[in-house]
């Protein structure tokens, strides 16, 4: 049997179970690994980015070096992390030009000193095409490690930013539309902002019972909270934050909902630490946890949230 | 400009200069990247293997797993550290099956698991060419920390292990030899042995004054120690251990000076410190440390070892 018979998530779940994780907190459940390491966790991601798939040809090389240091350093926000370290292995094709490479790793270094962490070091290959994998360190204190697990009924169900921004953004690239909206929007995919900053407030603060990041999309995250908590959502259709520009590509669900390439916060606070958390940083109540069905309600009309949203291999 | 007009190590000495350093160790000059942790510093490295240029068609998925976690293994060690954790991104063509990736991660799981450290994440991502990148931490007591910098002239130089073996390997792919030998330099190829253990014991020890893997070839690391020390070094070429399989392809020097990817340690000693060294670990002192040229003496011929070895790009 091949892998695209089976699509990423199943996959993992089958190399997961290769390996031996007594000792680990997170492996396979959430968007780092969690070690143990003193006083506090270690967390540590690593993600591959390659060009057919995450670098569009408008993509300039500054932004794809951006960008890959950016979805690293999401996941680290994603559990109340503060990064330290970053290292980047780079494979290239041995005819690109020099300056297209100093301009990913000046992309890189500029997204990283945003959030004060140096690229420690590296890895130069040879490779058909570009592609480029982060590896970031973070530490959290280990009273405020924030998981996927740890969501209740009852809870409220939180955002940063807006949603479906990054899809939009995708969709604009093909489409004859005003390019004040398409430039906006490519910004935003290509460009993304790690919510660093809110999540180490948000998890200082203890609002939070659970977050995580919902890179490959809303629905498939709140499946992902599903699995980790076996609880279940109404969403708030009409709630869902949304840019004006991205209202100019669709105005139904489907982008807030599925969009994925979005590096924004989805957390879970308790009612009474609704303050609390507003003082950690801006973000909005898009719904509640239940012990149902993963619903959305809008117009008076209730309906499933279904799993699907990005996944590698399908 | 393209990067094949300049080859890897000019590249990366062009990349290095795009990012400041002034907080970390080893950055652009080390096997890894040091950061100051406590009381502790932390080692982190990143490499990047792929099918056509470092997996053969000959070598079986285990094999694969099994040195890609091997090679960053050896870079913690060059360092005298211990490593403590792994993650992996994988690279996978979406045609691929199952069972051979299944087979990469329990070569990987193999490699960690003989050395106690435990794969503890990762990412997966569709990508035409096999692809697997292994980050690799790992710590060491900031007093027992081996760097490239620290040999002094009347140092003695040692190698552990035998040298060539992986390029004789190498060779012996396309040769009509003996099976048994074809069969005992692959192996030696497609499983390298990182000398982790050995590497802690000579920390320990306290009687290496540099250390650095050898995975470009001796050659290149020794012009490497060269500029980390402005030394020079005078070798024995009669000294260079060299397997009895690796003599059946050839006796000359081409193969222990100048054949890449033994993931064998390359330190200096003082030549008081031979003894306590030899408690530490098995290991052949090939050459000294001088304030010459780098140079090979054999059979009463002196000459000058070239920098030449593997390099990306070239």
């Amino acid at each position: 049997m091949k892998i695209r018979d089976i699509g990423e998530r199943a996959l993992i779940d089958r190399l997961t179970k290769l390996l031996p994780h007594d000792i680990v907190l997170g492996a396979g459940e959430d968007d780092c690994a969690v070690l143990d390491y003193g006083d506090e966790y270690l967390l540590i991601t690593t993600d591959m980015l390659h060009q057919s798939t995450d670098f569009p040809d408008e993509m300039a090389p500054w932004q794809m070096g951006w960008m890959s240091v950016a979805v690293s350093l999401s996941d680290i926000a994603a559990m109340g992390g503060r990064p330290f370290a970053t290292v980047a292995a780079l494979g290239l094709p041995d005819d690109v030009e020099i300056a297209f490479v100093e301009g990913i790793v000046k992309g890189m270094n500029a997204c990283a000193k945003k959030f004060d962490i140096p690229i420690v070091g590296g890895d130069t290959d040879e490779h058909d095409e570009l592609t480029i994998v982060c590896t970031i360190l973070g530490s959290v204190k280990k009273d405020e490690l924030l998981r996927r697990k740890g969501a209740q009924k009852g809870d409220l169900v939180c955002v940063t930013g807006e949603l479906g921004t990054a899809e939009a953004g995708l969709r604009a690239l093909k489409m004859d539309i005003q390019p004040n909206v398409k430039h906006a929007l490519t910004k935003k995919l290509f460009e993304p902002q790690p919510r660093v900053n809110e999540a180490i407030a948000l998890a200082t603060s203890d609002a939070a019972t659970s977050m995580m990041d919902i890179s490959d999309g809303l629905a498939l995250s709140l499946h992902d909270l599903n699995k980790a908590n076996n609880i279940g959502f109404l969403i708030y259709g009409d709630k869902l934050p949304v840019l004006d520009e991205t209202k100019v590509i669709s105005t139904g669900l489907d982008l807030p909902l599925y969009g994925a390439g979005d590096f924004e916060l989805l957390f879970t606070i308790k009612p009474n630490a609704l303050e609390r958390a507003r003082k950690a940083c801006q973000f909005t109540v898009i719904g509640e946890v239940t012990s149902g069905d993963i619903l959305v309600k809008k117009d008076d009309v209730t309906e499933k949230i279904e799993a699907k949203g990005y996944e590698h291999f399908r």
